[in-house]
């Protein structure tokens, strides 16, 4: 069984993983699998990944079968298993539950060699109404407190197998950096009962200089703060908290000014490796007490993306002090990626 | 002038060094520098750094001429300048600062090819003398409120110049890294007032399962809840809070538990990339309203060394969230670290 450990000095829970432990031995450097070998992603290979746990098919065809524009599947190597209870114990001074949550893959497309940028509108419409689907059936499970929604692409950004795919993992935490959010969000509320990333995004349609596109319903942008050069966030411009709440219609939108945003990196840093993230607010049925903290999530949490190029490597400093150093201000960013060819 | 940028989701100060912003295109591969290559850190090419801050010369030679062994000069890109005030100013809901502060290159040794594990222990005493003497230094300048002190190891763990050397960087800020482990300390302290590392220091060393080496005045083990395979805290046993207050003696025997641990790491994991970072107290004499905050610091923190191998690719989940899963438990990396013929 994978644990769950949180130490008292960076207050932080870590997954340790270790089902699947690696000896020293196994440290060798992975290559991305190439198109031309096996993928269990494709077509046709349904019977090598876990049975699926949903899929979007246009026709007649059977589960398990060819025939799905986009299919979901259990991670064959989970991070966290869904079965059993957390057993939540103290080791001294240390924490630990068992590691019990949901690690899914979405397999995005049966065209294994496609661009997430390449897909049709309304493909990757689908695949952003799966999030949804998944995430509000992952939510009727009251041990979850919070589902992360991911898509690595490339093999420095993470991504081991190239069939475009992304992952959810669902947890019996709040990861730091969105609960770091969630503060941050929560002590604005207080003082001034408004959404924090509203009065945000106010100002940066104000301001102009960091947006790259706006298409009325969504914004992406590079954050003043940015900690790595042409890091951008996207973000709906009318308030909603959680990803599960977007519409049919929203995802048509966010799929359109998705794709021109990864073409616009595409075409300014010669197709980067590049991670996306979805934040969204932890769930609302988690039976945690942590929930207790937030009363006011719903009005004043707003759910956006991170979508990161991996351009830089990072040293140690930045590991060791989660202080960074980006050589490219947002402005600069931002100008060149509304000015690119694409 | 590099601009500090904070902003009000994240809670960080990020350095935007738009001095030399880099552009798109500039995103190209780097390579770390051949030995073959010309190499400014090498004895007979002094006039190609700044003038050094300090060097510890055994002999009678002139500054910035051959004949050190420990050489310290300002780095020629500095992610932060020295002239200069803060001029915090806010930007609507953003905060910012003028990037003041120092960053230094440490010349560990005049050999070029000299891999740190093999420094006979009296010189590397001699860098962490350097460290310890650079830090009492900058700490005079009431400006700087944080020294980070690192060392990058490897071109994927960030190292641009091959020839042996670490960074001091001065700031006004504490990273955020440091400031949670201040909280934790500080508020541990409050409930008993005792140490918090110590008190974890005294619970690894009863339990044993994650010691590397126990030299008496500092252990090396495997954190309980280690974010990455085979990372490593290296501490001294007695509580220390500032590392600009360890004795000549002390260096002597950090330096060699330091040789022995990062022998045991290279030979089990084949010599891998690595970083290093200082952990230590902020500045006491800074001017900045935020040390008040923490009146009991000298007896509630204490320094330690975080030492991480560069062994797997960090994925968009780690970036996006702060959550990590580690594929290697602690117990068995120190078990394996304890055994490993060096």
């Amino acid at each position: 069984m994978p644990e769950l450990r949180h130490d008292p000095i960076q207050r932080q829970w870590v997954i340790i993983a270790s089902e699947r432990a690696r000896r020293p031995s196994e440290f060798e450097v992975t290559v991305t699998q190439q198109s031309a070998e096996f993928c269990p992603f494709c077509p046709c290979n349904e019977d090598k990944t876990p049975p699926e746990i949903m899929a979007v098919r246009d026709g007649f065809s059977a589960p398990n079968s060819p025939g799905w524009s986009v299919r979901v599947v259990a991670n064959k190597y989970p991070a966290l298993r869904i079965e059993g209870d957390l057993d939540r114990a103290a080791e001294g001074l240390y924490d630990r539950m068992n590691g019990v949550g949901a690690h899914e893959i979405v397999i995005e497309t049966p065209d294994h060699t496609r661009h997430i940028a390449d897909q049709p509108q309304s493909h990757l419409a689908k695949v952003l109404r799966t999030y949804r689907d998944r995430l509000l059936d992952l939510q009727r499970d009251t041990r979850f407190l919070y589902v992360a929604i991911f898509r690595n692409y490339g093999e420095s950004a993470g991504a081991t197998l190239s069939h475009p795919h992304s992952q959810l993992i669902a947890m019996p935490i709040v990861p730091r950096v969105i609960e770091i959010e969630l503060r941050s969000a929560r002590d604005h509320y207080y003082q001034r009962e408004r959404c924090l990333f509203c009065d945000l995004l106010r100002q940066e349609r104000d301001a102009g200089s960091r947006i790259v596109v706006d298409n009325g319903d969504y914004i992406a942008y590079a954050p003043y703060a940015a900690r790595s050069p042409f890091e951008l966030i996207l973000a709906p411009t009318r308030h909603q908290h959680d990803f599960a709440h977007i519409t049919d219609d929203g995802t048509e939108k966010l799929a359109a000014i998705l794709i021109e945003t990864l073409h616009r990196l595409r075409s300014a840093l010669n197709d980067p490796p590049f991670n996306f993230v979805i934040h969204s607010a932890p769930n609302i049925r988690s039976r945690s007490v942590w929930m207790q903290d937030f009363p006011y999530l719903a009005d004043g949490y707003h759910w956006h993306i991170e979508i990161i190029p991996r351009l830089t490597k990072s040293a140690g400093f930045e590991w060791g002090t989660g202080f960074h150093i980006n050589p490219t201000p947002p402005e600069l960013a931002a100008d060149y990626l509304r000015r690119v060819k694409y």
